[in-house]
């Protein structure tokens, strides 16, 4: 095995370390997030930095880099408190990964892909319809991480929308039935699929797969 | 699509809520902590809320339920500093998932899984040994959300160790080359096959996929 200290990483060509860095903490959500401005200019990109905070009540959070630039997704949630997470398929791969490109605060990153804007329940933020499961939420609190002036920004789950074709009878979603991908560092996309999924964990029993 | 509001989310009940919001932010990393105690005792942990927080420093994060019931890990690396992260492949789900039973802090999920101890160069916390991918990280910071008592636990990468044969040539780590897994809700795992890595995108140009 390939061995790696703090002062190799430290010492690496930046782009190296990004995406040596980048990938080597595993799989992550590949998420849209769609906000609209208080101008009504409609902004989507994609995050692949997701947690699940806690269920009741149900609460997201997601990583921002430090508003060195502007961000236009951070804008849009801070002023009208309202943003859309939609998951990636497999055919959505190459639109959700040019909405990393930097337009300008007035180009809808939807006039620029192949993604069409929806909007439900007179919820604020646009959705995207191509999506199979898609979160509407509302912005809570932020904390900066001061070691790095990355921001961890917490949020409700006000709505959620998907294929029912998707869940099991206790709720739980099975990801690949839509063939939503996951992300692997920056630029990488996987499909999935499914091997097991187990009953819960007791202390001397063994771990039994669902049938 | 079905339609679920924040209302309906409360009022469900609480295993059949627990199962959907874990699945409905999408794939998380499935990663192992491996920590020991001051008195020797080590301890593995299966976790699914690792971000990527910087690559200059090299910093990761992960989320940690509320610490009103003991938590093992956390009282490991707060005492002794050091963790480490293993991926998980498809060979090694069970076991990964077994470590999510309540053994108390006497019995090591070593002794109780096919996982196998291993120490490398003179690290304090016990690597996976069949693990194609880990990290040896030293915690620096926490940071409490106190919308629910969950921690954000920051901490650095000091070493990192990987099967060459999973990166490419800039650096990124191509994680199924390894058979690397990506968790769906708290207790499916997925296999993955990579579909396109994309070149950095760029406005009004059209994104290229790495042939």
């Amino acid at each position: 095995m390939k061995h790696l200290t703090a002062t190799d990483i430290e010492q690496m060509d930046k782009i190296y370390r990004l995406n040596l860095i980048n990938s080597c903490t595993g799989y992550k959500a590949a998420n849209l997030i769609g906000t609209k401005s208080k101008d009504g200019i409609t902004n989507l990109a994609i995050f692949n930095s997701f947690v699940h905070l806690g269920s009741n009540p149900a609460l997201i959070g997601f990583i921002l880099r430090p508003l060195t630039v502007p961000r236009h997704t951070y804008t849009n949630f801070k002023t009208t408190k309202f943003f859309t997470v939609n998951h990636v398929t497999t055919a959505m791969i190459a639109d959700a990964h040019h909405t990393a490109a930097g337009y300008p605060e007035d180009i809808s990153e939807f006039t620029k892909t192949n993604l069409t804007e929806e909007y439900l329940d007179n919820f604020h933020a646009p959705f995207v319809k191509e999506s199979p499961l898609k979160l509407g939420c509302q912005y809570k609190n932020e904390y900066l991480v001061k070691e790095n002036g990355t921001l961890l920004i917490v949020a409700s789950i006000e709505h959620i929308y998907y294929e029912e074709a998707m869940q099991w009878e206790d709720g739980w979603m099975q990801l690949d039935k839509a063939n939503i991908v996951t992300a692997n560092g920056l630029d990488g996309y996987a499909a999935t699929q499914l091997v097991k999924r187990y009953q819960y964990a007791r202390p001397d029993q063994e771990t039994k797969a669902f049938e």
